[in-house]
């Protein structure tokens, strides 16, 4: 039982850091969005990584 | 013949700022993969904007 424990605990350690770090990118992905075209907004983010796949929709904030 | 030349050049001014922008805001991404887990790497990343969508895969460089 311990094992799938840890696995859980860093899975959402994992998780509380990329939530973290998730705003800061959004914040510079809008800005270069709105500094190229001021009507344009940022719609969509998707981050892939080898292991990983974080989607972020600003506007459902 | 002029107005389609007109788009046209915002149309590649447009693409060269985005060429231009890119390049910081997919190091941020990968900083941040790489970051949360050292083993893990940016695979790809998407940036969906009203007007436009920019694809980028930094393994392709």
């Amino acid at each position: 039982m311990e094992t799938i424990e840890r696995v859980q605990k860093h899975k959402e350690a994992l998780t509380a850091e990329y939530s973290e770090a998730i705003p800061g990118l959004t914040a510079l992905a809008r800005s270069m969005v709105r500094e190229l075209d001021p009507l344009d907004d940022l719609e969509f983010l998707r981050v892939r990584s080898a292991k990983h796949e974080i989607m972020v929709a600003p506007r459902e904030w």
